[in-house]
């Protein structure tokens, strides 16, 4: 990576990191209903399970994407809130009874606990359509029919061929042996659906020259990869209070992990190979990438 | 309403309605995943849910205007896809154990049933998707600024100030007696704002002179209403077989309705009133809203 030559002084990873989450937090705040705004109760429910809360690593990916393709801030404001809103979704329906069935999600009881169940099955509902509305509510490209194609890749992400395919992947897995390509496909898609998207949404919002976007792709599927990895690595080894969720979790349902598979050394280090790749394939951007870079450092090397 | 004057003869309100009904079949048999595209459980759930059931009255009426706003076939059906997708998610979530738990539908057990609770939250959650997906699969409008709001249209229908919302004051009324301007509140949350974006969306799709909007968007409350209004009647006198799901079951759970707040002949004759009133709408328009007018007819005359 290049240094940034420019005069202005550079900010830390760290204050980009709170700058952006502020930011996305007021945007986030901005674009959903009041929870004076009948219906009251959804509402409220909406807003428990989106804000102050989580590390908006997905945002996090859009402004770093973004500012490497010389977007608007914004623009990304927009596209970030749409990601996290179809990624607040998933945790909500995923932490329902009939799926995880899990009683804590960010350090506080999950929206079926503090609410109920039906609540909460509406609250995803009207989440991923709250995302398709934010995204839809402003112009984000210079062009109408790209912004098009780029609802387009966020519904394909959010759909049974990603994320919603993934989760139904998962599902098939529990108490099945996976080998390492089954886990990793099902992974492709449960997380690393949305990832990529947040990336490649963030980048058309500006402009990439050729070939800018096949290289963020990349770029994209390891640290989307990678954070399943350390994801699985974390799980394993950090307690509860920690994590801010049920930790250990994965192993008590019997739920093929990296970690089950290839130990936790080997998880480490595999983690620590997609970091490398990740930085490889973005080799050649100018210093407007540092962001890409250091994010991809943030989602390996937290918390171990 | 004008005849049509044309040389070609016009097919019958039942021909044309078995037509738009076997080309909606088509375009859903064709916009989602085959059933040996992984995951293959999901997509095989996926298309239980949506294809060979329903009347297709959201598609109808997105034909219809459009017909009426000389909008080219291809585009009404990706949106009539569209607007299905949302309705037939709506079913699957509504068909839960969490919300009303009902083990009918279109004459066959429920998703949930069939299938099980995780994979019918998941079939929801892709249709809402894919209904995105194919909203943004092509051109829809001349003009591709026209289309992101049509997007924004259909995610602003279905969400927690439009579908999702109506679900949400629907829950919270269960037990409680709601004054009619309540219950009519709800139905337009509930189902009123899907009927008005199938009608509104199919419109978009083609050109109609001012004030043909306002005048459709009347129309559309009109049918929205009446459709409440007469699926409530049947449901108070049909037996379970006639109707394809579980009849009775509102007044059973004690859920308000306008038979309950109205009685039976007060509620047909709002509906009836509603008949006009969406005629009434459309007076001006030429002969392409034929099937506009015929549709307000078909949703409050059916069964009874």
């Amino acid at each position: 990576m290049a240094e940034a030559m420019g005069a202005a002084p550079v900010a830390t990873f760290a204050e980009w990191m709170g700058d952006v989450q502020a930011r996305v937090e007021r945007a986030l705040e901005h674009s959903l209903p009041a929870s004076s705004h009948p219906p009251q109760r959804l509402h409220l429910a909406i807003r428990y399970a989106v804000l102050g809360g989580g590390k908006r690593v997905r945002p996090m990916l859009t402004f770093a994407a973004g500012e490497a393709a010389d977007a608007p801030a914004e623009r990304l404001g927009a596209v970030a809130c749409a990601v996290e809103m179809i990624h607040a979704y998933s945790l909500v329906h995923d932490d329902l009874p009939c799926m995880d069935d899990d009683v804590l999600r960010r350090g506080k009881p999950t929206v079926h606990v503090e609410f109920d169940e039906a609540t909460a099955l509406l609250v995803g509902d009207a989440l991923q359509s709250a995302a398709f509305e934010v995204l839809t509510a402003r112009p984000l490209a210079d062009d109408a029919a790209a912004h098009v194609a780029m609802v387009n890749t966020l519904a394909t992400a959010s759909g049974s061929r990603g994320m919603a395919g993934g989760q139904a992947i998962d599902l098939d897995a529990v108490g099945r042996s996976l080998t390492l390509p089954e886990l990793e496909n099902m992974h492709i898609h449960k997380t690393g659906a949305l990832i990529r998207a947040s990336v490649l949404l963030g980048a058309r919002c500006g402009h990439l020259p050729p070939p800018g976007y096949e290289r963020l792709d990349r770029y994209a599927k390891c640290v989307g990869l990678a954070f399943q990895v350390v994801d699985d690595v974390l799980d394993a080894q950090e307690s509860t209070a920690t994590l801010g969720k049920t930790a250990g979790k994965d192993a008590a349902q019997n739920k093929p992990t990296y970690v089950s598979l290839l130990g936790l050394d080997r998880a480490r280090d595999l983690a620590e190979q997609l970091r490398r790749d990740a930085h490889e394939a973005i080799v050649g951007f100018d210093e407007r990438a540092r962001r890409l870079h250091e994010l991809a450092d943030f989602i390996v090397l937290r918390k171990f």
